[in-house]
């Protein structure tokens, strides 16, 4: 079956252009760049051009790139390591919103005697920054907020939150997790307020197993994976030549492609939106009042139970998501929905669709054609959703 | 330039049918296993066989298996797992040669307030047993040692460490880095007295960016990477998986090429280093008295730089290396030949030749023809080489 992929937040396709550029690096480059003889040497270099490429897009330097294994990495390292730097401060602030890699960790901090503050989001997926501001003090020795969330699409203020961040946290560090910004946004380091960025390859069409930790020259950093000296030893273990070598050139045609992100993508997501939502009765959009991703549409039907959905539409070729694939496999309706105070009956049947540049018009009119039937199909069989029918 | 490859300790070829295998899983079946859809589900099944694959090589259980990206990452995650199960314990045992993943973060740990015993090496690289009895006592939380050394090759007695430490350790963990044995060294873990052992994908013909932590049924774990569900909870972040059914083939093939290995290997080995011996004075074999694996030879010559050969060889075209690539770039002798007492004059001039199955009968004549003249011409251009030469 020839799958309709709108899942992109999940992960994405391998664009055939990084598999090109890094396949090489497996059977005949395969060198340790680590390596004193020239078939490591010559993989250097081009360890050397990815590095510069992923700063590229960044608007970096090329030192201050670090490449891990995952956005979780990286989001580990990030906390742990402002922890270490600042042992007498007890004091986190992160959201309730987070991906796992951060509010799990924070969570289990919060049980190992840290302070840990997580900011709540209104309705629509924003957060409050007066309360950002009363929750920081000279505590507080990291603040990490997502540069947009997963499930949603929201994308929050980081810029202003740095500020803040700045003007009170008394040299508080200011970490994000933009996994799923990094490619969809312009950012540029240079003139940032963020200390401390996570990103993940596979987010944007280069393969999974490849992160990276952005470091600002300057932040004081105790690595997280310890032992050889690779990464300036900020990271250790062996390169990952090949993956580091893709991510180079996933970030080079980002860039090249972030405007048909915001302008095909973002009109197919919104074609999507209205149609869905003219099509099928009590439907609602999660953060859809918010500044979102080009490429999130989360989207929630009363008296439906999300899996029920995925399931049908996966037997029709349509991969979609329910929330996030780290927390998938739980019966648990999302924690971010549930801290928007959606409520539970939307939010157990929520839907998320993300595109990608591969997506087409025809992928959006097999979704609008495909879902309301399912939608319809399911609230018959529903106790729940026939009372409401035969209102 | 054709390259001869002899550094198979520092890195390995990806084996072409190991490509082959992982493949699809880039631009093709990329899905996420962890998503509900038909299209991660079929990728969550090559994973399974993968697993299956690892622990059929390891003699272990499926659910034992925890994929890592990296060797370094699986020696970080065992040794902090113990140190969190046992809070009160603040003892480790490891040795002087160990990989810089686990000799540097229990260096660091060191300064932190725990105890750590080095256990020592003769001049042929073994431990002394008895040293390992004396220093485990009930504060001691994990016995971290290597199955076979990385410079020199030299085979460790895992078993009856492992007995020791069972009978000494009152619930000591023990843990073995055996990322140089999974493929040469047949291992059997449903008879071993091994809790963790830690392998890399990268040394037995796989990719680099994978590697797995064994983990015993049973032994509690606390994960290092913390954030989704993956892997059983006990390792965040999204699967690498096309690099995880790589690591599967690899295993798969590993496991079918283990008698070339101890055999036509071996025996390319032994001619390598019996003709050097003979043909360049003042030369010796490090940990030649030792049970070795079968593809390293460590070789020391006295009065010459090792970097200044390793140039030299790489001009013609053959790779070798002074020692672990995770601690070349830096100037400091071998930790692993001092601690041998290998006096400084041979430590300095040592080379370690490391070979695999894709080298050949071709590749170990060309090492024997293009070295003896380095050595001369090296050895003339050294003040103390030429004192020596014209005794």
């Amino acid at each position: 079956m020839k799958e309709i992929y709108a899942d992109n937040n999940a992960t994405t396709k391998v664009d055939e252009a990084v598999f090109e550029e890094m396949r090489p690096y497996f059977c005949e480059l395969y060198g340790n760049p680590s390596s004193m003889h020239f078939f490591g040497g010559q993989v250097q270099k081009k360890v050397d051009e990815a590095r510069n490429r992923v700063a590229q897009l960044l608007g970096a330097s090329p030192e201050e790139i670090v490449f891990t294994a995952c956005g979780t990495e990286s989001d580990n390292a990030a906390i742990r390591s402002a922890l270490e730097v600042y042992p007498e401060r007890r004091h986190i602030i992160t959201t309730r919103v987070e991906h796992p890699a951060v509010l799990t960790l924070c969570r289990n901090l919060g049980k190992r005697g840290y302070r840990v503050t997580e900011l709540n989001v209104d309705g629509e997926g924003r957060l409050d920054l007066d309360e950002l501001r009363g929750a920081i003090d000279q505590d507080t020795a990291i603040v990490s907020v997502m540069y947009a969330n997963n499930e949603t699409g929201v994308v929050f203020p980081i810029e202003e939150i740095g500020k803040i961040v700045k003007e009170k946290g008394k040299g508080a560090f200011f970490h994000t997790d933009a996994v799923q910004a990094v490619g969809k946004i312009p950012l540029d380091m240079a003139t940032s307020t963020v200390d401390m960025l996570s990103l993940s390859g596979h987010k944007l069409h280069a393969p999974k197993g490849i992160g990276v930790l952005y470091l600002r020259k300057g932040v004081p950093f105790r690595p997280f994976l310890v032992g050889g000296h690779q990464e300036r030893s900020r990271r250790a273990g062996t390169e990952n030549t090949a993956a580091i070598i893709a991510l180079g050139k996933a970030c080079e045609l980002a860039a090249l492609h972030m405007a048909d992100e915001n302008g095909r993508v973002k009109a197919m997501r919104d074609r999507l939106e209205k149609e869905l939502l003219a099509l099928i009765p009590h439907a609602r959009i999660n953060g859809g009042q918010a500044e979102r991703l080009p490429n999130t549409l989360s989207i929630a039907f009363e008296f439906v139970e999300g899996e029920a959905i995925l399931m049908l539409l996966s037997e029709k070729g349509i991969c979609a998501s329910s929330g996030s694939a780290c927390t998938s496999g739980s019966l648990e309706p999302s924690h971010v929905l549930r801290a928007m105070g959606v409520p539970f009956t939307c939010a157990h049947g929520s839907v998320r669709f993300s595109l990608s540049r591969f997506n087409d018009d025809s992928d959006i009119e097999a979704i609008i054609r495909e879902l309301p039937p399912v939608i319809e199909r399911l609230r018959q069989m529903s106790p729940f959703g026939r009372e409401f029918l035969d209102k």
